[in-house]
Parts: C-alpha cells; structure tokens; sequence
C-alpha cells in the first residue's frame, strides 16, 4: 500500500489527510499536542477564523464541506463601531455572498474524525518530530510525554507544521541555497471572548464581522457557535497606544473604556479577562524551495502570513486542492508533481502575503483617510455599472479562485487607475459618480 | 577578572579577541575547525581577499596593521582582460590609495598569535558551539573529535562563528520577533588558483585585481604571496553558460580557451584543477535584533554579504572599531554598549548589504551598457573638478570611513543627478566634459 506522512495535524495536515485518503494512501499524522478532541486545550492562535471561498472549494473537493457547514456563521459583511457607539454596515460581497465563521478546533476536530473514519488514516499525539530526511521520506520523532524516539519512513511526506516549522527549520534551512525570511510586522494580538448574554444569545450582530477601526490600532469580533464571540485586539508593541502601555488593570480599564464605549458596556470586566489569552507577535514567513526530495511544505509551513485579509487558512486549504490536481494530472508522480506544486504555487504565496501586508497597510495608514475612501466608493460604483470590467480586490481575493497572484497584479492596476483618475477631476469629492470619471476609468482600461 | 567568550576564531574573532585582551578581559575562543597554524587545512571559503582602509583602521586601532602590512600585496587599479586579451588599467582611486590583497589564513594566523601572545586569550580547536544561553551568557560546546559536551559561563558573548552562525541559529533565531533573512543569488563561485612561473615570478601584474567581465559571468584574480594568484569565476548555477554547463573536462577547457584565452595560455591544464575547489554559492544574510542578554552577533554572523564589493571582511574588522569606542564611550556597561552597537550599526550592515548587491547587479547587468560608461567617465571627470563635492561611490566605500548606510544614500542620490543630468542633453556623448554638463550638475547638487 501507497504510504504518506503528514507532519503537523493542523487546519491543513488534517483536510490533506483526507485527500491522501481519498488516493488510497495510509497515511500517519503526527501532532506535537494532545488530541484537541479529548484535551481540554486551545488549538493555538486564533480561536475562530473567516472562512471564504477558496476554502469552501478545498474543503467541497472532498466532500468535507457540508461537515464544516454545519458549524459555519455566516458574515455578510462588516460593521464599524465608532468613538460615539455608531454602527456602520458595509456587505462583503454582492448580495447572498458572505465569509464564514468557523472554530479552528471545530473543523480541525471534524477533519480529524472523517479522516480516522476512512480507516486509512492514524493520527499520532504528543509526537513532536524532531528532524527530517527529506530525500529519504523519514521523519524523526520524539514523544513528549515519554521521551521515546522513533522514526518513520514513508514513500512521500508532507510538513503542515505551521509557521514555525520543524521539517523546514530542522532540514529545509539547512539545505544549500533555501531561502528564507521570517520578518515580524510592528504589531501583536491578545484575544479577548466576549460571552454570549445569559440566555445564550449573542450580544451582537451574529450575521457580522465586527470592527473598531481607530487608526493605528483595532478591536475585531466574529461569533461563536454558543453565542460568544472572540475579539482580537491588533495594536503595536511599543510606542504610545501599544500593548506596553497596557500592563495594569487601571490602564486596560480606562483604555477600554474611552476607546471602545460600546464594548465596555458589554464587558466591564474586560481588565480582569485581559490575561486569560497571551500576547503574541505576527509574522510573515516566506521561503523557497517548497519541495525537496520526497518531502513537500503545505499551509503556513510554506507561506505564513499576517492575518489581515483572512486568507492564511484558505491559502493553506487551496494547497490542497492545488496538489490534489497536479496528482491527477502527473499520475501520482511525485517528482513532478512537487515541482509543479512549487513553481505554480510560489507566486500566490507571496501574493496572498503581498495583499495581507498591503492590507495591515491600509488599515493602518489608510482607512481613515478620505481620499481612500473616497477611491473605494468611486471603485464600487464603477464595478456596479461594469462588473465584466471591475471586480474589486476583495471579491477577487474572497469571492473568487482567481490566483492570488494575478489578484495582487489586477489590485495594483487597478490602484494606479484609480490614482491617475482621481488626479485628473479637481473637484472629484463632487463628481466621483459622474459619467465623465466613469469614461476616465474605462479609457485607462483600454 | 572579566571573562569573555568568542565563538568562532576566523577573522572577526581573532581580531576581536585582541581588542578583549587590550581591555583587559580574559578571552576564551571556541573555534570549530582544527588550529589552521597547525593542520594543513584551507581556512575555508576565498583564499585571499581585498583588504581596504575601514580594515586598516580596525586593524591600526589596536596595533595588529603592521603585522598584516608584512603579508598585504598592494593593488592600486583594476585590469580587465578582454577577448581579444587586451588589457585596460582602471585606477582605484587617486595616486597612492590601493586595495591590498591578503591571505585569509594568513590574517587569521597572526592575529590568533597576537592574541595569545597576550597571554589572556585561549583558543579552543575543533569546538563546535552547539547553543547558547543568550541572557546567561553561556556557550554549549561539543569536541568535534572526543565528543565531549561542556559549557562555559562568562561575563559577555560574542558570536563571529560566519554567515551560518550557530548561535543565531540554534538560539536567536528562536526569540520572539527575531527577524531574519537568507537570501542566496543566482551565481556561485569556484576558486582557481593560477600557479607561479617556474622561477616564482607572477604571471601577471602583481599590483592589480585582475579581472576578465564576460556580461552574466566573470573571472577574477588576486595575487599572492607566493607569486601565485587565486582565481574566482562567478557565474550562474543555472542556463546558458552556468556552472551546470560545465560538467565534464571537455566542456571547462573549451570554455576557457573560448572565453578566457590569455587565461587559458597561462593554465591549459585548468579542467584537470577545475575540481581542486568545490562550487559555493553566495547568500546576504540579514537579521535583527543583533544582541540579546549579553551576547552579540558581529562580523558575517550579523549581516554575511556577497562578495562583489571586496567589504565583508571589512565591515566585519569596522563592528570592532565600533564596538570598541562604545566600550570607551559607556565605560564597559554592556546593555549599554549592545543596545548602541546594534542601533547604530545595523542600518550599516544593511548598507554594506545594499552596496554589495548593487554591485552585483551592476557587473551582471550595466557593466557593459555604453550609457553606464558614460555616467561613470561624467562622475570622475566632475569629481576630479570638485573633489569637495563629489566623492565617486566606490571611494566612498573602499577609501573613507563614510558610513556605509550614507555613502549607500549618497551614491543612490548621485545616480539620480547623473541620470537628470544625462537626460537633459541629447548629445551628452559628445558634451559630457563640457562646462554645460558641469554647470548642470552643480545645479542638481544644490
Ligand atoms: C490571529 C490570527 C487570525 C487568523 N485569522 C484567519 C482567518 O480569519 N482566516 C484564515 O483563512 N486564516 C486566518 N489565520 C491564519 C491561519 O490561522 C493559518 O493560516 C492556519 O492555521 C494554517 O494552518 P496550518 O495547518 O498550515 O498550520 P497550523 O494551524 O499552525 O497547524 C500546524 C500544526 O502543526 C503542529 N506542529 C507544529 N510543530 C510540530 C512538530 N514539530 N511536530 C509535530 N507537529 C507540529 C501544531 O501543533 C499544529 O497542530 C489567522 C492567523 C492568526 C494568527
Ligand atoms: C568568495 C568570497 C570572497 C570574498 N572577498 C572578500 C574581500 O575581498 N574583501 C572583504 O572584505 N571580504 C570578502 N569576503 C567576505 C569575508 O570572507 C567575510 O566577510 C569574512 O570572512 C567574515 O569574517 P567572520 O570572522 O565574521 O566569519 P568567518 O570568516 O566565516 O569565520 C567564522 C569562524 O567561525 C567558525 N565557526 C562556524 N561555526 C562555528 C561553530 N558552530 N562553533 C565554533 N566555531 C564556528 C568557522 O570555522 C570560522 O572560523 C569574501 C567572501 C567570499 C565568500
């Protein structure tokens, strides 16, 4: 029988499983932690994510889709809380199309089930692997609870590891001419739950990704099942208004107070949860090659990326479907099929890092400044009238399978239009809607 | 007495470890390789290199320059060997002012003499750190021949253990938002060496860098002591004329007869010594913070760097100058000293970085575009009109001690007045030492 391992029994490690599965491999996943499913412990990072289209794909392509659907809130779009505690709807997408909330241990649990249940698949936990001989197809392991060290040689292995990475620290960084960066961005995260009321319903739009957009910092909340929802705060390490600042009660307190009113109220005992999730850093990951020998990086493990556009997850889930379709087409060839995996997939894990960098950007420098938003209003319009013509960056990243990729080149064209366009009309805050820009826009189209 | 650690006795530890005996420190340096006095090893990587006067003052500073000056080969130009074997003669820099070719293990030697001539520094051979307590200042070691695992506590830690330090990698590269960068090109290097006559006499000027540019590729020549000269050919790994194409005798010999014919005349045997030294490849290695605890990367350990500026050596010989006045200036405190030495000098090791990949692209890509030419004859002809004004780039780098970071500024700012300059005159082929380009050029510069 054909044999695969899968090391890192993650979002990703867990649906590749399925499809290995689905190929008629045996396949043995090892996981540094315990099963998420008895274990009363976190999944790490996030603790609900935004599931969207690219995802939704990977998941349908092998019939674990309607698993995940059952556990899915949809979002149709976001609302803004301000200063004064007024709220501000902006859909997503068109009508009928939303993101999804889903719980990272929720899907990561279910895929782990419909895995075990094919009867081809065993998940191994506590098993930290501890080094890799790529060329060989043998993964060096150490149980954490025992101490024991094993190994396991399979005829392809596959790293889901995450964005630090054993197989690629241990082995991949130590191959000549693997390039590698790990830069962290200026902020970090605490994650906050904000619980449901007494009667379990939910003390916000449940339909909504909520945002508290104050400049240089944010306050975001998508919903949980049971009627909660996780809150992630982003903010700078250091500097005024950053996580430094906020080391006593008093300071969470009065900073939670004057800046998100409307949350305050409905968590006044924000400063006592403050600690009940850690502050953690946020970093871009990129290397290259993907590939060596009989072993092949997956998910963040190849490209981790900032979490601002939403797409780590969905990234990680369409390196499945992407690999799923080179196997067919090169006959389980595995050489090729890695090398093609590598070269094709590359460019859309640097774009969707480029979008979730541009995007902490735009956050960070941009939403607040009239002339952007100015831009995306003249953008939405002129999609509205040509659609064929114009999809906007969002819907190309979160409503499409267009390759990230070609989206961050479109996305970039589409700036520069934009720019060239609204410099030509001096008075374009009152003609933004005019038929004179909308034939400027289509003149820089052809 | 005050302990220090040094791990890695090539030429950024050895020299340091003079500076620590000077301060009075006890000095214990752990070196991976056998004593290269001793062992007829290669002290790895190129054989000779070009020393210049940031490494000279680094040197002087501490008293080691005459002993380096007894072994150092003075070159004052470049000469380029075109296809047709004529010769052109480029001076470095005004009369007098050269770039002095040394041997690496030669440097390495006296100064790991000098050091334990003070009777304050020990060298341990074939000790490979294996980790570092970074805050406690505590090296991990492993006797590479007994196996023997020991550790050693001192006062402070510096790491000079190359580009593929292990003490950034086994411990800083697991901080918290450490950032950190490999990036290899897409050219590698083998080194050559072109013996004596038979009488010892050089087979070629001795008072120059020699050099043979082919476009994408090109070999170089450096004189040694011994009336030899060590050959580098940097060229692609991969496609038309690479190191790929390079595979069997036939191929080196018809290569070189074709494209290096003078060479070639000097050395017909040059496939039979093609593999006398391995295919390398090249990286810039970037990372920060430098310091953590009281440990400090220095030297390439810090900001490794391709070698197309002739400068890693001596930005690594210019962290000792520049730690040294920190020490004076913060009277030995070390949170001080470190937080000061990586401020100020990491923008310089990324300037070193920035300058040397310029270069790079330069000799790859400009270096035979006639428009390129032209700017430079236009740079020195105005420089030598207003010295005051104009330093050309590579003075800056090679014969000041401008920081790298600004002459990096500066010769980005003098390429942009150069290409307005150009761009205002159609016929600057023809004008481009007349008193309208001067004028224009002084005009950009205010
Ligand atoms: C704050 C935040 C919010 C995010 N929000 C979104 C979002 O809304 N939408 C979205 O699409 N993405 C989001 N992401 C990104 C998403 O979390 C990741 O892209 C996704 O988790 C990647 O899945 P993965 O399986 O590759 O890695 P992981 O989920 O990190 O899984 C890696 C697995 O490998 C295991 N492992 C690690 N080391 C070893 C070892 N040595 N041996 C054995 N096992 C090991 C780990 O225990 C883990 O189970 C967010 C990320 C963050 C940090
Ligand atoms: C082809 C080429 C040409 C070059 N030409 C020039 C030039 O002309 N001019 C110039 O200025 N620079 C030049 N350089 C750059 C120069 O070689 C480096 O910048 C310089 O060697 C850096 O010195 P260092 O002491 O920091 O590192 P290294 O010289 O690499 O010394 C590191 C030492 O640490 C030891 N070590 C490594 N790991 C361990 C461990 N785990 N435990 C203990 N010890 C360890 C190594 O054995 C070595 O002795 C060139 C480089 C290359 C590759």
């Amino acid at each position: 029988m054909k044999t695969a391992s899968i090391v890192g029994a993650g979002l990703v490690g867990s649906l590749w499983a399925v499809y290995l599965t689905k190929a008629g491999y045996k396949v043995q996943l090892f996981e540094r932690r315990p099963d998420i499913r008895k274990a009363e412990i976190s999944a790490g990072k996030s603790i609900n994510l935004a599931l969207s289209t690219r995802g939704w794909k990977a998941l349908d392509t092998v019939g674990v889709g309607d698993a995940v659907r059952e556990i899915a809130i949809p979002m149709s779009g976001r609302i803004m809380h301000d200063l004064e505690s007024n709220l501000t709807y902006q859909p997503y997408g068109k009508e009928g199309q939303a993101i999804y909330s889903v719980s990272r241990g929720g899907v990561n649990a279910r895929m782990m089930d419909i895995a075990e249940a094919t009867g081809q698949a065993e998940i191994f936990y506590n098993e930290k692997c501890v080094g890799t001989d790529l060329e060989n197809g043998i993964v060096f392991l150490e149980n954490s609870e025992t101490g024991k060290k094993w190994e396991v040689k399979s005829d392809v292995v596959f790293a889901s590891d995450g964005a630090f990475s054993a197989v690629r620290y241990n082995a991949m960084q130590k191959l000549d001419r693997f390039n590698y960066s790990q830069n962290y961005i200026e902020d970090g995260y605490r994650e906050i739950l904000l619980p449901a009321n007494e009667d379990g319903s939910y003390k916000l739009d449940k339909n909504a990704l909520h945002i508290w957009p104050r400049g240089r910092f944010m306050l975001i909340a998508l919903p949980n099942e049971d009627g909660s929802f996780t809150c992630t705060l982003f903010m700078p390490f250091n500097g005024p208004n950053s996580f430094k600042t906020l080391t006593s009660k008093e300071a969470v307190d009065n900073f939670f107070q004057s800046t998100f009113p409307d949350f305050y109220t409905m968590m006044p005992n924000i400063a006592d949860a403050w600690e009940d999730h850690p502050l953690s850093s946020l970093a871009i990951v990129r290397c290259y090659p993907w590939t060596h020998g009989k072993t092949a990086l997956m998910g963040d493990a190849a490209h981790a990326t900032v979490p601002f556009y939403g797409q780590g997850m969905n990234c990680g889930f369409e390196d499945c479907s992407v690999m799923w379709e080179l196997m067919q087409k090169h006959n389980e060839d595995w050489p090729k099929v890695f090398e093609e995996y590598q070269q094709l997939r590359k460019p859309d894990g640097d774009g969707v890092q480029d979008l979730s960098l541009h995007n902490y950007y735009v956050m960070r420098d941009y939403v607040g400044d009239p002339k952007f938003l100015l831009q995306k209003k003249i953008e939405a319009h002129f999609s509205e009238k040509h659609p064929e013509k114009w999809l906007p960056l969002y819907s190309q990243v979160t409503f499409s399978h267009i390759r990230y990729s070609e989206a961050w080149k479109t996305g970039q064209k589409q700036d520069a239009i934009m720019k060239n366009v609204m410099a030509q009309f001096e008075d374009i805050e009152n003609v933004w809607n005019s038929e004179a820009v909308e034939n400027a826009i289509l003149a820089e189209l052809n």
